[in-house]
């Protein structure tokens, strides 16, 4: 299924569960998603090619929970490139960075919160070669579902709020809005 | 003008050019807009009020250039209130906190990077109140404002790139992609 | 005992453990610790005042960990007032900001990581108000307790590292470093 | 002249200018000078090796200042290496990421405040090498100093406030500490 035909209605529902407090894995070409691009705000863009690079993953936050029991660096014998400049906003935690044999260097696991979710990027995954059953691979994945966990769901609100302190007399207050924000 | 009246293509075209390295300023009831909440990817909900409040803005990082020649803290003798739980992602930088005669506290100048452009959103500005006429928060504007000047102008793209160095041989290489990515 | 009786061995020991992955947590007046100023790097300073100030504090972000079960704001009767500017390094995560009666507010509760272990301070408790009896305030020592706990222990070390991939030939190389470094 | 021979005094005092609202600009080894540690709170260690590498530095943030007018990446022909994992705080902007023939990557420029000052780290600058000669190393040195440069001098205090709203009475007013922060 191409990005594009994610409709738009499945894309808004997604971002307000991961809101909510719902966590997101995002995984390679992901970074190309609606949602996630949602969620960042930003262009998601970066440089790539299909070849023959082998990617080196260092762990640059080795306490960090999606890091646990990993080594300090693995490799995928083959895997598509992915280049810096990558259009994310800054990571909250940059957890892991990858090197290709081509020359490239690339922020390959990245945390950010929004709202009351957690969300974790995750590079390596192309579909042409078997990354995924690659057992570093999977256990940064099965560390990310479990950080990312939701431990709340908080509906999006935006209340008209009576003051917790007295505030002086209003003679106005019979005019003044009390429900909906503009 | 409502934020639901302004078209979702002004939007796109808005926010592709902050992304590209033009600066933001997003005052008051901007946090609802659909621009400011595209960058962000959150709700950008909050709690208010609109009554006889008084605010008093704390500048919390004085060494940032937004607070340059303001006070350790100002008043402003009556606003809307605005009150936490702001739903933004979390500041890269936090600049102001303010104070609010009903008992809450707001996060009212915070500061973001989005691509190659600044944002920086400023609480204050009522409509009802004189508040764009205090010199404190104009000095606030236009110090944002020479901040988040546009220092490049960079478009998107998300090229395939040839290797900088040599790879192995590559006897696939004629079925691989070149063009576009998903 | 005083902060400046606290010796610099046992200071140096403690953030060195902190470092490796334990966890700290810190209340109140140990904003001033020799240990807390060591691990933020600046001045930790704030304006304070022992007086009738009731303190109400506001969840800025509900979905923390540290955040769990506590309610969107609660009071404490009497406090100590600590105001902004608080001399700490931008916040990673900033979960409380508090309201004080005398018109002041103040980052409350704010996490950080330093080296493998987590961080994290919460403003309330003076020693002459009941402060740590209050429910909620057990909550947040017993969530950050939780939050902060140990999961890897990662001595310092900074080693001369072998190449991964061949270099080119060095016909120096006998008489490069290989230990210590300056 | 050896980190070690550089006095604790002359490392206060510095750090307390930084703090104040003065830039400072590390560079390569400085990533071990008391100065820099004492700012960071971290071991600030790294791997590293002296031997025949090539560097090649990607600006993964091309819209900062420090970044102006340098190309997508350049390299540095032989120079030492420094690998991950680098032992500091997580950067609020990181501006540069290094590659090495030897198949390790590095946070190679990293931006942080601490206090009212700005401080950059830079890594490439070996002695036995003619770095300090390429003109991409000198335009972001050069960028450096100017985005560090300072535009405050705050000088640190944690004073006793009187509030700036009114207080319920204080019996015990007479016996309250005024002075002094302990």
């Amino acid at each position: 299924m191409l990005h594009s035909e994610v409709s738009d209605e499945i894309v808004h529902e997604a971002k307000r569960r991961v809101l909510e407090g719902m966590g997101l894995i995002v995984l390679h070409s992901g970074h190309y998603s609606k949602l996630f691009k949602a969620l960042m705000g930003t262009t998601c863009s970066l440089n790539w090619r299909e070849s023959t690079d082998k990617e080196r993953v260092w762990t640059v936050a080795p306490g960090h929970p999606v890091a646990a029991g990993l080594p300090p660096h693995f490799e995928i014998p083959m895997e598509e490139m992915y280049g810096e400049p990558f259009g994310i906003p800054e990571p909250e935690e940059l957890v892991f960075i990858s090197w290709f044999t081509g020359g490239e260097v690339f922020r390959s696991g990245a945390a950010w919160k929004r709202g009351n979710g957690r969300v974790f990027y995750f590079r390596p995954g192309h579909e042409t070669y078997p990354t995924y059953h690659q057992p570093e691979v999977q256990r940064v994945i099965s560390n990310a579902v479990h950080w990312a966990r939701p431990t709340v769901r908080i509906p999006d609100t935006c209340p008209n709020m009576p003051p917790l302190e007295p505030l002086p007399p209003d003679p106005e207050a019979a005019e003044r809005p009390t429900i909906g924000h503009r």
